[in-house]
């Protein structure tokens, strides 16, 4: 199989249907390159009159393009796809994104079409993404032929662009895409790529899968409708050895029905998806928002190794309601040893030794790092769930040495603070800091590490 | 029983234990009212330097304020609360919030003074709210006696305070009171009254719900980590005749102990209480921000009373993730009627007019509000589900135009908007729209409107 590197870091573009019509969409794409990306690589435009679009030069044909492209994107009506596919083919443009929907997933005609330009695919050697898809994203090449953003939306996806990392998304919906993309500003999300894979009449999710492999992933959220192999896809999960966090539709028939109108696949067996997902230590998401809020828990934490989790407070009803939460969630709340308590009590000013420990409004941050020292070198401790009231600008501070301390330890720790909501967020984001914005996103944080944490041990065993 | 309306209207007030000391929290209160909140009625402080504090005038004891106070808030050191009740008891002011902790949570000494409380109590004919509480809050007479705020939660508060609504919260924690009022800077939840009742020696939960019958109120939310008598408890919510809403801490034995170290209340039997729960009509809550997220179904929006919801999208992924919640919620999402289908094609624009109901990015408000009409004059639907993009601002004033017609058809919308989220955030405080922050929050609103609303019938059947 052809690596699919040239799809997501391509050195030329060419985005086919690009013209200065009004409403046209493919021109989003080439002012989101040229204007605000700043990629480095050439675009080209083919449109009916040849016109060059925001500064990318324009043709008539494809044919017409000077050299070579490495990546074609077709965003025209449905009708003319199939055309512009064979006249890639007959350029020697092997990579194709086709956005333009009205495919498979619009009945007869849109499914004939659909099997007229997978037998240009498989005449050229073709690779194709799509139907009915908003492509890639590359956060570190600074490429997206995402379509259809508004100047605000862009001028968020350069900021976005300016802090790549580790996570990366496939989404099989554009809508979804959308909401992972605002995340960012507020969220711990520092993404590697993002692929909408619509109809994915060739590359599908095991495909990229087996991409992110070796390209500096550490985490995988999926949005998927449907699974096109599920033999294929739970195998590249298990040669990832990374992290995989899928939310799927169709749990129940209705939900399975109302997904099949938008990207056209056949509804799959959801308790049978399940099982796999648990056999091969895929992580499925309860809902939409964990696929941004969760991913940190694994790029910015250790993994949970055991289940036994101190609770640590200002306000005491916070010590009652994660501990309902953690042990609803499979979690312990061990007693602390005799050494524990006596290195706790030493540090002064707490109400109470005992786990959850409720300190009242501390006065330095040293107490809070002395705490969390403590706690996190206990051998009866695998992890932390802090939930401190923010008083004092020195909280946060506290929370920055706390996550150096955790990778030091090997442990993590998921934070939770029940004020200042609003201003921590801004906080987070700058400081990089993991927070979680209600005490059920941290326990099920915790929740998720421990069950990879579990798979992980078990192939270890079994090796 | 006497009415409760002095604790949350006094026409003076005396602050037990308001000095101008460093780190005095007594005078927090003082500050708030004097200077935050303009509060119209008499304020005394008494300290031992006889002191006054922020405009309050200073006595060196309780005997020596002039004329009467109708409340009396004591916050000293524990030790020295039981002698200033029995000095109310003698000046006869009946009414004290007791805000110190130190008492029945902090073992055998605090439960001794308690005890000497409750006994002046009875022999003066007191009511006594708390101890280890933050008292009351009314927005409407702008009265708090809420202690340990800054600057800026007091801004916050006299904000919030200008916005009187008609929802009352009873909480067994200063610290989710503080969850709920920050989050009043984005949620459409106007508050009528708050009270944090501590460890409960006298007044309790059951008094507040009765109390809350008679005062404007619409909705109650309760934050509890036990209960004082279930009986009285059930009672009290029977008689109401309106929601309730709870969040109470214990579902395990781990929460329960917890929580019993800092209210002191005996656990009860959590499976007895959700048993009283479903058969009284009182919805428990499943998370602490539903305190806050889910009011608005009930003052906003009229009664689901049937389980069929039209799905109504610009993103189709929605369409099978609200599918799948709303089927796994109980609720059903019915196949529309021809008569329902024929209108909704004439509105033109529509991918589909099947349930859910997808629409592309239309380009009027109009087309919104054609539909919105069409769905709630449906027989066969029961209540609404709209997930629309916002693409322009229009899309809000067709949404402000939907409330109104929910009110017009008596049938609910739980709205929810997948993309400019912060930015809607914003909006719908400043315009009330009851806007849900993700597709579940939206579909457990339904959830609880509907089982509310079943309750209501099975009562009416009855009578």
């Amino acid at each position: 199989m052809k690596s699919l590197e040239q799809f997501f870091n391509p050195s030329s573009v060419v985005v086919i249907g690009a013209s200065n019509s009004p409403f046209n969409l493919g021109s989003t794409i080439c002012k989101l390159l040229k204007e605000y990306l700043n990629f480095s690589g050439q675009i080209y435009a083919v449109n009916r009159k040849g016109e060059n679009v925001f500064g990318c030069d324009g043709f008539h044909a494809v044919e017409e393009i000077p050299g070579q492209a490495e990546l074609a994107v077709i965003i025209t009506p449905a009708g003319v796809v199939p055309g512009f596919v064979r006249d890639c083919g007959r350029k020697g443009i092997k990579n194709i994104i086709i956005e333009s929907a009205g495919f498979s997933e619009a009945g007869d005609t849109g499914t004939k079409m659909q099997e007229e330009m997978d037998g240009y695919r498989r005449e050229y050697g073709l690779r194709i993404m799509g139907p009915n898809c908003l492509g890639v994203l590359n956060a570190h090449a600074k490429f997206c032929c995402f379509y259809g953003f508004g100047p605000a939306t862009m001028g968020m996806m350069s900021l976005l662009l300016d802090k790549p990392g580790t996570i990366s998304y496939i989404i099989q919906s554009g809508g979804i895409g959308v909401v992972i993309l605002e995340s960012f500003l507020k969220e711990v999300v520092n993404i590697n790529k993002m692929v909408s894979i619509g109809n994915k009449t060739d590359i599908d999710e095991a495909d990229l899968i087996e991409y992110f492999k070796d390209d500096g992933t550490e985490v995988i959220g999926l949005y998927l409708e449907n699974i096109n192999d599920g033999r294929k896809f739970i195998n590249s999960v298990k040669k990832l050895g990374k992290p995989v966090l899928v939310y799927k539709v169709g749990k129940t028939a209705e939900g399975a029905r109302a997904a099949m109108s938008h990207t056209a696949g056949m509804a799959s067996n959801d308790v049978i998806f399940d099982s796999a997902c648990r056999q091969s230590g895929i992580i499925r998401l309860k809902s939409i928002s964990e696929l941004h809020s969760m991913p940190k828990i694994f790029t910015s934490m250790p993994i949970l190794k055991g289940g036994n989790i101190a609770i640590f407070t200002n306000s005491g009803a916070f010590g009652g309601i994660t501990s309902d939460l953690l042990v609803e969630a499979g979690l312990s709340i061990p007693r602390l040893s005799t050494d524990t308590q006596v290195k706790l009590s030493s540090v002064g000013q707490i109400f109470n030794v005992s786990n959850p420990i409720d300190l009242g409004p501390a006065i330095s941050p040293q107490i809070y790092i002395d705490i969390f020292d403590i706690l996190l070198s206990a051998p009866e401790i695998d992890g932390l769930l802090p939930v401190p009231s923010i008083w004092q600008p020195f909280v946060i501070d506290a929370l920055d040495e706390l996550v150096k301390m955790c990778e030091k330890y090997g442990k993590p720790a998921a934070i939770y603070t029940p004020n200042s909501v609003e201003k921590i967020i801004t906080t987070r984001k700058e400081r990089q800091i993991p927070l979680f914005e209600s005490p059920e996103e941290a326990v099920r944080a915790l929740q998720i590490s421990y069950e990879y944490g579990r798979h992980i041990d078990k192939i270890n065993k079994n090796v």
